[in-house]
């Protein structure tokens, strides 16, 4: 029986204003992590998020998760963290939501055209400001679901438990520990029946996306050295083997100009690509100006919407991303560089396990190191790796916010991965053993992290109503779906 | 009829600890060019070499060289010019002498053992400071050979035209254009016979040498463009041409391993080697111990010194300095660069012209370029260049400093070439059309630009006595020597 939301919806559109100035005002506080300075204003809008669901009823807590790591005299922002409805109801399914109160760093004069901390809204209804679609418009979303039930007299479908954190934009930094903790039983998120993130975009402008996977990244640095420190080019050029020379050369064997990996076993370890899954892609709300006016150039490795979405979401990537120790400056310098870092990485997906992957990697660059015979030294290692992601799009967790998304926008979601990576989600996965599905309310023109951040008010308010209605399908899915 | 020269040696000899103290009042002001703060130290020095000289008899003159480009409020230091003696004797040759009065910065701070502007003699009697080799030592050695003519009662053997600058550290700012300009009929240098430069070094420290040769240096830029911004590699990554992906491959392909240069034509514009030339090389007072000390490493191309040595001077040789506009921090950051330029450089020997270098680079790097079949642009452009300078050492200006050295040192000097670049030495032959001479005082360790400079007391003394000899023998050395 599908839910009756009729009620909850115009709560919503009738609190709409309201929920707007809530907004603003969580955009008011400039809760930047990453400056030192800002650490008591992340504290406040941590404190803020807190006060505003206690006066709906929630049990809230907020919990210390330390010094930050490197900077001993700073205290991390707290986790806040809480429950509603405060009494956990044992005949509801329990779902639990994440997001972040922190914000990236902004300042009028990187060229905002508005104060990034006045929440400005013009006559298209895109409403500026810092944090607004990230990730300040999702949080204050579960705020208002609670606020709109209360109004509306209905009933809340769920056990919500929610995890909200203020270090996201500077690593998470506590935050796994935290997690992995309050996941065991007996502890805070142990009852947890399924995941929920808001914290990701939709792939356009107009059609919603549920998220189903992420792919992974492995950070290799190939150091090459040779002389004791930098030499003249003019004294030593001609006499001494450049380690320069010879990391443009193993570099240079990595990956072609279309992107195809040139490391032996690499395809191999990706999962075949089935006639159903092939069949997925051309239904998706994108098309290749999308990626032209993102990429900002016709540069496109394909030129059709397919391959490019697998070539983004579910087959592995190679990017040299540059070289540590040589000149990097403008102008004209004559060194020799004695030691030369080449940094680059892999994009991974199913069924790359990080550790082949490494295997691989050492191997082959080793192999064309030694194919050159040169007298320098290689040292290739990993700098650091996350794995995918991919969950199941047909557990009751997605077909809920599926059903959600056709109630609220009339139209089926597209089902989407990523290129990138949010660590958090795989946490969430291994913490609670259960299905993590990502359900995005701003769009692909939010400028997350740029100047002119925005959050679009049908984005805003339609959002409001998916969550809620989300939290009722959820209450209603057959656990066999 | 060789020239009696034991009483000059002997006055020198004499008047050592008076050389002494003057290089050490010299060495007191901190000229450098290079900081803003130091203009009046550098205007000082001039000055008192000024001085030194004009107490001496000579007539000199200070003659501005104007405002220091890009730098508008800044007065050039002068170029300190003179003749010795005053009047010019009809009779005898005449030799412009070219030095330079102001230093690289120096500070205690960089890890310096003692002050670098205070003179610091230890027991082996090296002479520690900074422009104590290059280029206070060689320059007061011009004055020292006038003082010590006056004591003995010599008859000073030529006339003496000196140059001296200070901003070489700095790219020698106005001093090109200023040379052309008195080198012609009826200016200060018109009447030059030849020129002598002292400001190289020894190729190592026991044996002196005449340096006759110079390699040019062409710089050039590979600029390689795609996205209209940096991308983020888990969002683009598989779907873009990346730039990096292009670059490091048209750079692999300019040079391999062992130095040998892939850009087609290049190795046909270089002079044969002859059987008499090559014959030159094992006699030169060098050791593959020599190269692996300065390398601070075995990684050296060749294994035996007469390659090595035609490596560095009289074949080209072709270095990777470096990438600008990708990511060259310490660290792991996932940028796609969306525009790379990539820099090398090509020492270039006779006979090749830089034009047709620039050429051959070109169409290369454009070949090859087009070859990845890339979307991304190609700009390649060059930077700078600066042609090779070969003298003949047949000429009497060397023959008569070959004389010298064996008189002074008791052993035939080595005859080299170097593999850097001294533009002036360029500018000298081209303005004056008379032959130039390099004739070092310094030895190969004496750290010019580094820290703990030094200048060896044996070199300074026996150096000046070089200088002067080389005076006498000129005077005597017959035309067509």
């Amino acid at each position: 029986m599908a839910p009756q939301l009729d009620t909850y919806y115009k709560t919503v559109d009738s609190l709409a204003e309201d929920f707007i100035e809530r907004l603003r005002k969580a955009v008011a506080i400039p809760s930047i992590s990453a400056e030192e300075a800002r650490r008591q204003d992340v504290v406040k809008m941590g404190l803020f998020l807190k006060g505003e669901l206690e006066a709906l009823g929630a049990h809230m807590e907020a919990r210390p998760l330390g010094k930050q790591p490197g900077k001993e005299h700073l205290e991390l922002p707290p986790a806040v963290i809480g429950r509603y409805p405060a009494k956990k109801d044992e005949s509801k399914r329990t779902i639990l939501v994440y997001g972040h109160y922190d914000v990236q760093p902004a300042d009028l004069s990187d060229g905002w055209a508005t104060d990034p901390f006045t929440l400005t809204v013009d006559d298209k209804g895109r409403m500026y400001g810092r944090g607004s679609t990230d990730d300040k418009g999702p949080v204050l979303g579960w705020v208002n679901v609670i606020q709109s039930h209360q109004k509306a007299g209905i009933e809340f479908p769920v056990n919500l438990l929610m995890c909200f954190e203020g270090m996201e934009e500077y690593g998470s930094e506590g935050l796994d520990d935290f997690i992995e903790a309050e996941c065991k039983p007996g502890k805070f998120f142990a009852d947890a029946d399924a995941v929920c993130i808001s914290d990701n975009y939709w792939l356009g402008t107009e059609k919603p996306c549920l998220t189903y996977g992420l792919r992974g990244c492995s950070y290799y640095s190939i150091e090459i050295s040779g002389p004791g420190q930098d030499l003249h080019s003019g004294v030593f050029g001609g006499t001494a083997q450049e380690p320069m020379t010879d990391l443009v050369r193993v570099m240079g064997s990595l990956v072609d100009t279309d992107g195809n990996i040139q490391i032996p076993g690499i395809k191999e370890l990706v999962a075949p690509l089935t006639k159903e899954e092939e069949s997925l892609y051309k239904d998706i709300a994108f098309t290749m100006d999308n990626l032209y006016e993102s990429l900002g150039s016709q540069t496109s490795i394909f030129p059709d919407k397919e391959r490019t979405l697998m070539g983004r979401w579910r087959f592995p990537s190679l990017s040299l991303h540059g070289v540590e120790g040589a000149f990097s400056q403008p102008g004209a310098k004559t060194v020799i560089p004695a030691k030369v870092i080449g940094k680059f990485s892999i994009r991974t997906v199913p069924d790359m396990q990080p550790d082949d992957v490494d295997a691989l990697v050492f191997k082959y660059v080793k192999q064309v190191f030694a194919d050159l015979k040169s007298k320098n030294k290689l040292n290739v290692h990993l700098q650091h790796s996350g794995k995918w992601w991919v969950a199941s799009p047909k557990h009751w967790n997605f077909t809920a916010a599926a059903k959600a998304v056709e109630s609220v926008f009339k139209v089926k979601p597209d089902l989407t991965r990523e290129g990138g990576s949010i660590p958090v989600t795989l946490t969430f996965e291994q913490a609670t053993g259960k299905n993590v599905l990502l359900l995005p309310m701003g769009s692909s023109t939010d400028a997350a992290h740029s100047i002119n951040e925005k959050l679009d008010r049908r984005n805003y308010i339609e959002g409001i109503k998916l969550l809620g209605a989300y939290l009722h399908y959820v209450a209603e899915e057959p656990t066999e779906g």
